[in-house]
């Protein structure tokens, strides 16, 4: 894997992105010249993860503009994509911001859009590093940290969210193990991060969501680090379907649950996670893997794609602004400090 | 599906078997003709289930009597299958002791164990019946009924364990919906429980099994109802792999949760969960399906089959002998008790 390492790129052909709906059986990069490319890249999770996804969603807009389109429906088309990642929203919100200032500056705003998308990528990486340094204490020598889905360098401009202290701790010489829930149903645990552990050199072991809470109760992982969505101002957190199971095992075992997550991922005007509006996605993804039947054919699905884990089942955030609990999320919340300034 | 519908026969050519490893794409029956062949199947999951289990060997080893082979090795062969479900320990015993009587009082060994098999197999359908009433009072008319992999007629002789109660209910003209968790690695509740369901007229909804947390949460699960391959002297229950993820959701949320099993899976030789043996199968049910890949190659895999369910977390057993909780069981373990008579 090259370092820096990452998943989408802006080329002058478009945006380059690595499809991650092909990994692990191929690498197969994309260009994506339109917006409408982007957007579809975003629904159908050739790029995925909540910051990647709004990195992507700046780049789209910079694209628009580029091509001298209109801003307001290419940030309307991007924005109705996922419903549940707030980076989504800050990002085409700032892009926004950023595309009025310039017009109104009488500035170059496909130059001005284009410079601004890739801040938020910078940035983005930025704030990864930040999270592995705040979380670093987290994975000592001989850690082992089990971990759901992927927040890794595929879902971020970075090094990740959840993984990132897990890559520091590794860059620090310190002996560390991954354990990756497979994460059902598009197995993003499976494909993505044993994937991309492997590629840097961490070891890791592969189980079925249903195994975490045996192996939590063999009493050998060090913590649980995930990443988030969206995490409401009580610090409820929306991640994917899974983590709220997850939280649920840890605790009984006592073993400590952490979420990482940038600053962009905290949503100051959603109290709590009854408010965090949930995707449900669709009954193939898990009736069908690769296009082939799975189950009884025509049997009904229930498919959120999210679930919420409870304030209180969660140890720490584990943020770009550094180690924080749920009582001290209200820091986050005043305007300068919402997002990287 | 027809009634009474079991998935093993003895026939003048073999044992025929409903291959599960095939369901829901295809409904193919094997004659099994051998010892070999039948713990080949029991091996491979064509015949699973802890009852079905016994039934198959039973059969099995009645086969190898018709064959005028030896009984010993072909117990031998049979017992080795599958190290978790306390059945087919049991079911091999009495056959073996079957034999005995049989041999030193001068009987047709053959015809007296092919006898036993057949009673096996007749009293775990009496078995099934009698759990079914036991936890009818479960099932009222408009349960939601939550559970995992398969307990139902695909697993037993007759209408199944967990399903026995949902069976009864559907019968009596209760409204009775059930969610299926899906069952990873090899997904017994989207192949099996919602095809046997399906068939039998009952709604019902699948979900994976990480979304079980979630759909607890949402308050409209009226009870998980689960099987059980062994159940320790205490009532620790080993059963499929992510059982106990759901027992602690369940527990977390206030919803009872019941496991069902005849008297043969209890053993009171077994004093609590941690002496339960514990089978590991293959990376590849992980990695792979339908040889397809899944996952990264390569990653090293965790594949516990089963796990323990401790007794505090079980609001009742269901049981051939009524509805017990775990200060009860000590009743099963008198000698008589033990199995049918």
């Amino acid at each position: 894997m090259p370092t820096p390492f990452s998943p989408v790129h802006l080329h002058p052909d478009g945006l380059h992105i690595l499809d991650q709906t092909r990994l692990p059986a191929e690498e197969r990069w994309l260009v994506l010249a339109t917006v409408e490319d982007v957007a579809e890249a975003i629904r159908v999770l050739r790029v995925r993860g909540a910051p990647l996804i709004g990195i992507a969603a700046a780049y789209g807009v910079a694209l628009a503009a580029r091509g001298s389109q209109p801003i307001e429906p290419a940030i309307h088309v991007l924005g109705a994509t996922r419903p549940t990642a707030v980076n989504l929203r800050w990002a085409l919100d700032r892009m926004q911001r950023r595309a009025l200032a310039a017009s109104g500056a009488g500035e170059d705003v496909a130059a001005a859009l284009e410079t601004e998308a890739r801040a938020i990528h910078d940035e983005d990486r930025r704030m990864c590093d930040a999270i592995g340094d705040a979380g670093l204490s987290l994975v000592p020598d001989g850690a082992v940290v089990m971990t759901h889905c992927n927040a890794g360098r595929l879902a971020t401009g970075g090094i990740g969210t959840a993984l990132a202290p897990v890559y520091r701790a590794h860059a620090a010489g310190r002996k560390v193990h991954v354990i990756s829930c497979e994460t059902r149903p598009l197995l993003q645990g499976a494909r993505l991060t044993t994937w991309e552990l492997t590629r840097s050199g961490v070891p890791c072991t592969l189980i079925t969501d249903s195994m975490a809470a045996s192996r939590l109760a063999q009493a050998d992982v060090t913590c649980v680090l995930v990443g988030a969505d969206r995490i409401a101002a009580n610090g409820d957190a929306a991640n994917k379907i899974g983590t709220y199971a997850l939280a649920l095992a840890a605790h009984a075992h006592g073993v400590p649950f952490y979420v990482a997550a940038p600053r962009s991922t905290f949503d100051a005007a959603v109290p709590d996670g009854e408010s965090i509006p949930i995707e449900e996605r669709a009954a193939e993804e898990i009736t069908h893997t690769r296009g082939a039947p799975l189950a009884t054919p025509g049997v009904p699905v229930w498919n959120p794609a999210f679930d919420v884990t409870p304030a209180a089942l969660i140890a720490g955030y584990v943020t770009d602004a550094g180690m924080l609990r749920a009582a001290e999320l209200s820091l986050l919340a005043e305007p300068t400090a919402i997002g990287p300034a």
